[in-house]
């Protein structure tokens, strides 16, 4: 069973339910939050990660932020509430742009909710923002099960499947961005092997996909990235789907760091690299990877392990968060709208014009 | 300072000192060995690691194992204990070549001694046993910095060089195989940056390689195995040098799981590809690295880290301990005879070949 990583429990008096993803693959543990306080250390440990997953659970948030009201019946204090926990909640990952994109969704609805109903009253305002929640969580669902509708062609019958991180059920609202043609060429009885980078310094692959494709029955064995390219050497792997953080107007893809490393080994060996991501991820502002500034993240990721030292004391460390793959070694983007082949500038914007769909 | 990983401290009543490996990075801590018990478990625990380390040391092992003699005034008695140690201590790492090559060169020496010496006492035994460990020890010396000698040229001055798991002096009874160019190359005043890779599953790099090159006093920073590929995008990679575990009559070597991968990485990036290791290390018996054979280690390896689980229990995990470099990717071959340029197997046996040194 593919596992849902957020979940609302009942009715606008309900509860967010979250897997405590810092506690796989040890631990399944469910988190209750039924505060936004809660919420934002959930967000901010990464009890809750994947950009589409902490923007489903954000806008739950505001489902919570108005159960705390002291309100009373005035929409317009309600409002200002929720307006003020938006705040609150945006700031607990600082560049999650899916978690603002969720958060202005929802108080321009509340918004709009008040401004626009003569007479509506505090629970009324409270149903309508649960509402928008649920819509923003199922958009989201719908998103990840199109990709794997789109992109389960790509998983052959007796295949080994090589992903990156984790862009799975875990990471998102449905069943994942990277994972869910898996899910789907599951589904369809169709029988393969995943080979899960273990994803160093955070193990993401190791921890999280392995958990989740397992869970949902699919063969998953782990590698450590430096075994990729010796894996590809011995012919058993097929294909490559990674997730994607941001892409670029000519289709250069920002993932996970080592995703630039798996897609030139790919090459090496002849063998398909795709990029599953909703059409979202796409910013058609940056015409080429080289625009994608790069976070450094803290040397501690690397330096230790559950406590204990793997790099001597004053030796420094080089910790990128991320890296960009060229678009030449895309074969192609799996989106929610269809499959971009061959990715470039002018193929993109035709398939990302408003009108079209892609193949 | 180079670090020394194996030392011989006093006559031969003495004892061998080793560095505690399995220590490293947390502490420095070094080992006394005064019988051939104590040796043994310092190899199988790998407190001692790398080929021609283990070789050096399981040598001065017979030295200790005549002061363990009840042999009395009987040089023939004295052997057959020697011999009986030689057995034990080979039993320590069944695969490790070196280690049963020192063996049998000091059996043999103890031998000789005996039958070619009328009259021979214990006291001159146990004389010649030092003297001949003492011996492999300075020819290993020796070759370490002959390959530093003739490597050296390929650090130039600012540059930035990659590393992958240990082949330094912590694995060798001198300054090491791969890290002697850059001992040279500092030696002589070059400024140069080292980027370890840190090895995974069991962190080499990270813990061994960045160690001993702090303590030389060289610029060193560790990456994740994944960065490489990003970090040579980033043009600050001007050559590769690894060591190597056995190379093929055409110029295929073996070495650590990851080294085939960054040699893709390598060519992709236009950064020269070097392996440093001794003449020794060549086995002109097997035509090319497809008959290699790649050891398989155990999944813990890969599945957890201080006692921590990363890979979720039932999950599989594929841990080859070696891959094989082709021959096309490395530009040359730096050993202590001579530096091997686009190795092949015609150049090779040129090189090789007894009376031939190589450039």
């Amino acid at each position: 069973m593919v596992v849902q990583a957020v979940k609302w429990i009942g009715d606008i008096d309900g509860y967010l339910e979250l897997v405590d993803q810092r506690r796989l693959p040890g631990e399944f543990v469910s988190l209750q939050c039924r505060d936004t306080r809660f919420l934002f250390d959930a967000i901010k440990t990464l009890a809750v990660r994947g950009a589409p997953a902490i923007g489903v659970a954000a806008a739950y948030g505001l489902a919570l932020a108005l159960q705390e009201s002291k309100a009373g019946d005035s929409p317009e204090k309600a409002l200002a509430e929720l307006t003020k926990a938006r705040e609150y909640l945006a700031s607990s990952r600082p560049t999650a742009v899916n978690l603002f994109w969720a958060l202005d969704r929802m108080r321009r609805k509340a918004e709009g909710f008040v401004e626009g109903e003569a007479g509506a009253t505090v629970t009324a305002l409270r149903e309508a923002v649960l509402a928008e929640a649920k819509a923003i969580h199922s958009e989201d669902v719908e998103m990840c099960r199109q990709i794997g509708l789109h992109g389960e062609k790509f998983i052959k019958e007796g295949a080994g499947i090589l992903t990156h991180c984790n862009a799975g059920a875990l990471a998102t609202g449905g069943q994942g961005t990277a994972l869910s043609p898996m899910f789907e060429a599951h589904k369809k009885g169709r029988k393969f092997s995943v080979y899960a980078d273990e994803t160093r310094p955070l193990l993401q692959g190791a921890r999280l996909t392995a958990w989740e494709l397992k869970q949902a029955g699919i063969q998953v064995a782990v590698i450590c990235d430096n075994m990729a390219g010796w894996l590809m050497k011995q012919g058993k792997i097929n294909a490559v789907i990674t997730g994607a953080d941001r892409i670029a107007a000519n289709g250069d893809a920002a993932n996970k760091i080592g995703t630039y490393s798996v897609s030139i080994l790919a090459r090496e060996h002849g063998v398909p690299f795709y990029i599953a991501a909703p059409s979202s991820t796409f910013d058609l502002s940056i015409a080429s990877g080289a625009e994608i500034p790069i976070e450094q993240r803290a040397a501690e990721e690397v330096t230790s392990f559950a406590g204990t030292r793997t790099v001597p004391a004053g030796v420094s460390v080089w910790n990128p968060a991320f890296d960009v793959t060229e678009a030449r070694n895309i074969a192609a983007i799996i989106t929610e709208r269809g499959v971009i082949e061959n990715p470039d500038t002018e193929i993109i914007s035709q398939c990302l014009a408003p009108s079209s769909r892609g193949s």
